[in-house]
């Protein structure tokens, strides 16, 4: 299958290109590289050092014995998107090329807006281009679980069945995102859905828990060229890779305000192996499906005690202080999201947080410089309210 | 109350320029003249002559005696829209400032990503406005019953109780919009919610109906500066406005397919009526409610046989042909929306469409050779499907 990855220079782009190039697939991408550029302009860097562009390319080739099809671009712009569909004709398209930063979006007006051009109008711009150079491609689109927020009620796999005053509807499970970077994925989500409805384009739509881990098999122990992206900043290091960094550095872990909030979490290894399901398994032409792609729900708290643990017994002393939360959101609420779909193709979970964290805590360690040079960036300050200060302890 | 309108320059925007000042509100507002530029760009024109902006003015001051705060600006800059906001200090601001139209959105690429571009990120512009310069004031944002699209149940006014699995929660009434232009109004609805929830801000979201007629009271009989313009061509004109034109030029009035699809509409008094009734009484702090704007439901083809039978009755022989529908959508369907909060604030609707169209009638009859010139407008050719051909009679 030849599957096009936006977003191939990023954390998943990076690691999927190797996960399915193992699997015989031919993949191709386009990154503008502004993960990179971002993560400057919020003052960090990734943890593990990553190769430039122009070295991934040459590792790949190095490792698979063939060229990588790869773009310097943005989907924005519409001449170079239908170009590189022209040229590259995929089978699916695997869209992991949104800014995914809460915080980022949080900042001021210019990001905000920024930031759902970016995402609103690229992925216009791909469903455009599947319409016009690739209708029977399948589409994978990464959405996240914060699209639902935090109902009352359980949360099904994109849609439910609504009684409504005696009469019944199928309809779309309702979003309450939590930030305009979360927004972006809803507007996605209907922008998607209308797509595969008239044109007869097919979609699955992931609705992606927090992603942790440093690595997956596939980019072996040789070669640092292969290696992904890992942030630990306030904008694009999420609670876990927060906890794990700070705990390398020595630094308490900071959970937000109560601590209660509940997410689902599933490790790289199983992001992969789930796009994969998704990609071997595709939707009928014009179909649309969603799938709650997590493994575990954590709330935050245990999540932090859960490194805790880990990093105590590899010899690491990790406190947990709690902090003022700079988020706006429920930080107690009910949180019970279906994930039947994927388990349905053979989804085998690893199960395993703690010895994945252990992997993750010695490829950090081994980074240690590198986070403690900006480890300020491990406490947010861009707030929901508008305002900047650094969170400060609460216990 | 100081009242600033985006999109000012407009059908409503003008009219409720008029309206409001009679009541002795301070009105402003501002307005890029894209959908002058658009109008012409579809090749029609208004069947009502209007006067240029210069003009709008002058005859403002000759009217009200004191001078209107008006600029020409586009809300998608975002120094333009802080300085309008700085400068004029609004207690409310009504954001008539979209693209409206749904065949416009669906033309090509280019038009479907401009489109949201300027919608979405024009109205993020506004909240950010808001909250930065104008914190307490109401923001009455012109949505569209076209959010709902047409499910098989009730349609609430905006949220409803969910009842999933023995849980119950308050939610959004899920969307399901049939156009990218219809989509960016689902788009705004969800930024408006977080931005009231996360900041505070008051907003009436306003799911308006079909509105038509060519004039308001206001306006008077004597000042042809005075009056607002009427479309009539594929992509600005609404159906009823296309039945009444085709009237009057002897042309068969042309409802899509079956015409079985059902609708709201609201005489453009009534329309003027309602958003003065939100904007008279804000909602609290924080609040973000719904209206669901419009008068009565007719399918299209009554609506068609409607405007016939008032046709007829002044002289005017007025046949109905279906023809192909250029859209994607349900041509029979359920369609059964709540609409009680503006009854509840004492909207006393006009209830008489044929008087009404009577007035639009004689309005249009008087610019016949407006209409003529450019008549070839009246039948669609951007199809959903991407595809361009004029629709052909199917009866």
């Amino acid at each position: 299958m030849r599957v096009l990855i936006i977003g191939i220079d990023g954390y998943l782009g990076w690691s999927l290109t190797q996960y399915l190039s193992t699997r015989n697939h031919v993949v191709g991408g386009v990154d503008a590289y502004y993960r990179r550029d971002q993560v400057k302009e919020v003052g960090s860097q990734s943890a593990i050092p990553i190769a430039d562009p122009k070295n991934r390319i040459e590792a790949y080739k190095d490792t698979y014995g063939k060229d990588l099809y790869w773009v310097e671009g943005d989907v924005n712009d519409w001449e170079t998107t239908s170009k590189i569909f022209e040229e590259f004709k995929p089978d699916a398209v695997v869209h992991l090329g949104e800014n995914p930063s809460a915080p980022y979006s949080m900042i001021d007006q210019a990001h905000a807006t920024w930031v759902q051009k970016n995402n609103v109008i690229g992925s216009l711009n791909i469903l455009y281009a599947m319409k016009e150079f690739a209708p029977e491609a399948h589409l994978v689109k990464l959405g996240t679980m914060g699209e639902y927020g935090t109902p009352n009620i359980d949360i099904p796999e994109g849609f439910f069945e609504v009684e409504f005053r005696g009469r019944k509807d199928q309809m779309l499970f309702p979003r309450q995102a939590g930030s305009w970077y979360h927004q972006t994925k809803v507007h996605d989500t209907n922008n998607t859905i209308f797509a595969c409805k008239i044109w007869g384009l097919r979609s699955t739509d992931i609705m992606q828990g927090v992603v942790y881990g440093t690595r997956i098999d596939e980019m072996g122990q040789d070669d640092p060229r292969l290696l992904t992206r890992l942030d630990f900043d306030e904008c694009f290091g999420t609670a876990i890779n927060r906890f794990a960094c700070q705990a390398v550095v020595g630094e308490p872990l900071t959970p937000f305000g109560k601590g209660g909030q509940k997410r689902g979490f599933l490790p790289l290894r199983d992001s992969m192996q789930c796009l994969t399901l998704a990609l071997e398994n595709p939707p009928k032409d014009g179909e649309y499906r969603t799938f709650n792609q997590f493994e575990e729900t954590y709330n935050i708290y245990n999540l932090a005690e859960k490194v805790k643990k880990v990093a105590n017994e590899m010899g690491l002393n990790a406190e947990i202080h709690r902090i003022e939360n700079p988020r706006i959101e429920m930080e107690e609420h009910y949180f019970n999201p279906d994930h039947q779909h994927l388990l349905d193709l053979g989804y085998k979970p690893t199960h395993d947080m703690e010895s994945e964290l252990k992997l993750m805590l010695g490829d950090l360690v081994q980074n240690k410089l590198r986070i403690e040079k900006v480890k300020e960036v491990l406490i947010p300050h861009f707030r929901w309210d508008g305002s900047r200060h650094r969170s400060k302890l609460i216990d």
